[in-house]
């Protein structure tokens, strides 16, 4: 007899009245009287549990009663309905069997457990409510991306991890070595010998695969990206990990414009899915986790997302009646609390600040005609902030040059970045979004520890 | 006016013929002659080019018959069924707008280049033919992976590529590190001092997700993983990569069978997604790279899968009428030449073999009742040899603690593990598939390094 998943007892709950079935599953709860008891048996596919009934005509009925928590069990029995109790059905069952034992030391009892505590176990937390919510929604989501993708031809690019280009920019890397540590070559000058390396060269994890992503979008014209990236900033705060998954589209024969509604579009398609498709999740962290959180996200799908330069988001600012840690001028990067301040009280509902000053933006952004400004977009959400940055591509050669140049950039690193500008110069654009800050953004997870399997930051990297 | 993608002209002709359309593209080939010209432009859409043609009328048709390739180009003109040529239909251009330049120097003209030329021009390879069929087929293919866990429940889980963790095994690992490396800490015996580097101990890259993969089995039952591994292996073979791409699925209340199964399913889905979904990039690996490919994935298609034992297996090669390079025992690995004799010559189509001797195999595999085997199964396919790795793992506490007292292991460094089993020992499997491996098999291309987007092999890191 093949296992029924719990997950089409809820869905498919109907064809499943009145028959017997079999699931396997691992012990959650278990309460028993002299003559019947109820446990509550979860087998990982579906966010709720079942309740299995026996009674003491199963012939090890006493065993049952004393079962430890996470044990595995097999349960033969009837679904039977229950109308008017919590639960649509429960198995009445007619065999119960334990395959598999647990012990009474079981870290995850009734008992509600710190997320932190639950983070110095990572190897258990999954089995959590909060947890199997959260990464069965990551799943969900990353399911989500590549569907909306594909589905409009993007062609999935996997950007490599190691690189020893030199053209990411000087952001905090970490280096990839196999030179023996204790024991380094060196060259004539007494500094060490990276052509003795691996790759011949000194390699590092990337930070973006942004340029590598241009480079397919000028073959394919739209593609996109998804994978890890590194930081190894040394900071310990809620939003950064050294290891996170980016998601980064790049398309060709577009604008800054394009490019703001592909990422409308794509946030909207993220968010609708994941709720159409984790329910039951969705109201548990809008239950538990943060109360406000279906009716931000309804709010975000049922929005058309406001779209202001960064000129007249400062002068917005400087008219607000409030005090900001941080004053704003002309020039100066937005805060967190200017961004929140201007999606969350100006606009209550997403907003794209454009055109940002292009000394506070990167070296590939394209030069607006008044020559101060780029033309990038960064997307704020109420309850965040930043999720999304994003910018049209310098496409053409002679300006890139000049930019780089006037950075004090070496134009030999980046020779095969303006190649494709001498080769098919095409107007282009692309953005960036955080993986993780979409996953707390939908969750209302607020650390983003607990929303990475294994999440990395300075001082762990446990499991 | 917008654009209409290339494969949508191709996909739902019938409703543009007729029409007057605007599409954007890099051109291929340019022709003209007084009267008339013909452009072949090619948007990354579609493997496909359409044809242009275009004639004096337009006023910068002499400009038109000098436009350099990979140039960029705006079209609008009406879709012309064009019956008895080999392509279906053409657009008769009444406007041509170059909007980016190109080069004439441009190293990507029609004559044929060797792959390892393309190699070193990895920026400009994608827009070739066989690196466009090549590079659409690996993006199809991993939304087949995607899609087929996906729609059967399983969670996508993101397990982490910078490992600390001691437990997986010697393999040749790349140092992940933030030390100075011109001037490294020191502990009081004068060896390096990890505890001062960015994760408080000594990081790699990882080499396998699965032993995280099982954490989330056991929570969530069905479970894949899809992200990049590592291997420091200084070797430089058409076969092996420093840096690739692993799906490694993992199901609880799963033994051995049930995992063949699955290995077999998924390969047929994914053949069968990347046949439906790229018929035009297989049908011209058939006729360019690899003339047996379409009858070779036809019969994985249509084979129900052998399954043999290892000890059956060493019988077999020992009765064949073969003389092989490395002379077969019971007891050693098998060779690539004696998995091709038993897929290619003896079942001609894919074959599993099982239960291999437990002292060739990794620890974590279950043992069988004999005591000398372990629950493993390998999958082989003609053309290849072994695509798939699996087995059961070992959910008795008891008996993995004595195997990796028996090799020798730490208890220690294996305790997350361990308590898998200790707080509800679940019987479960999985096996690795290299998608490289399998991209390889869906196009017949025969070097890693040309499957891959941005190749990493030893001394070369470039892009």
């Amino acid at each position: 007899m093949k296992d029924i998943l719990i997950k089409s007892l809820y869905r498919e709950t109907k064809q499943y009245i009145g028959k017997e079935v079999k699931i396997s599953g691992w012990v959650k709860t278990v309460r028993a009287s002299k003559a019947f008891g109820f446990i509550e048996v979860n087998d990982g596919s579906f966010f709720k549990n079942v309740q299995i009934v026996f009674d003491e005509a199963l012939e090890n009925f006493s065993e049952l009663g004393k079962l430890p928590i996470s044990a595995s069990i097999e349960v033969i029995g009837e679904v039977v309905e229950t109308p008017g109790t919590k639960q649509p059905f429960e198995i009445k069952a007619s065999k119960v069997t334990k395959v598999g034992n647990s012990s009474s030391d079981y870290p995850l009892q009734k008992k509600r457990h710190t997320f932190e505590y639950l983070r110095s176990i990572a190897h258990l937390r999954p089995r959590s409510n909060a947890f199997s919510a959260v990464f069965r929604v990551r799943s969900i989501a990353a399911y989500a991306v590549h569907k909306f993708f594909q589905e409009q031809g993007f062609v999935y690019v996997h950007t490599p991890i190691i690189t020893a280009s030199d053209c990411e920019g000087a952001g905090e890397m970490f280096r990839v070595t196999t030179l023996d540590m204790e024991n380094l070559p060196k060259d004539e000058k007494g500094k060490i010998d990276y052509s003795q390396d691996f790759f011949g060269k000194s390699a590092n994890l990337t930070v973006s695969g942004q340029l590598e992503g241009e480079i397919y979008a000028l073959a394919f014209r739209n593609i996109y990206t998804f994978g890890p990236t590194f930081r190894a900033e040394n900071s310990n705060t809620g939003r950064h990990a050294s290891e996170f998954w980016m998601i980064e589209p790049e398309i060709a024969f577009a604008d800054l414009a394009d490019d703001m509604d592909l990422a409308e579009e794509m946030v909207k398609y993220i968010i609708k899915y994941v709720m159409e498709n984790a329910p039951e999740e969705i109201e548990f962290f809008n239950s538990f986790i943060d109360k406000g959180l279906k009716d931000r996200l309804n709010n975000v799908l049922n929005s058309d997302f406001a779209r202001i330069s960064y000129t007249e988001a400062v002068e917005l600012l400087k008219k607000a009646d409030v005090e900001f840690k941080y004053p704003v001028e002309w020039g100066c990067n937005l805060q967190t609390e200017h961004e929140r301040y201007i999606t969350e009280k100006i606009y209550n509902k997403p907003v794209f600040v454009t055109d940002y000053p292009k000394d506070i933006k990167a070296f590939y952004m394209r030069i607006n005609d008044d020559n101060k400004t780029v033309a990038a977009a960064d997307l704020l959400v109420p309850g965040v902030g930043e999720i999304i940055g994003g910018s049209q591509r310098e496409e053409r050669l002679d300006v890139l040059e000049a930019r780089i140049a006037e950075l004090g950039l070496e134009k030999e690193d980046y020779w095969w970045y303006l190649e494709l500008r001498k080769y098919g110069e095409t107007k282009h654009a692309g953005f960036g979004l955080g993986f993780e800050r979409m996953i707390m953004y939908l969750t209302g997870m607020s650390n983003i520890r607990d929303v990475i399997p294994f999440p990395r930051t300075p001082g762990s990297a446990e499991f």
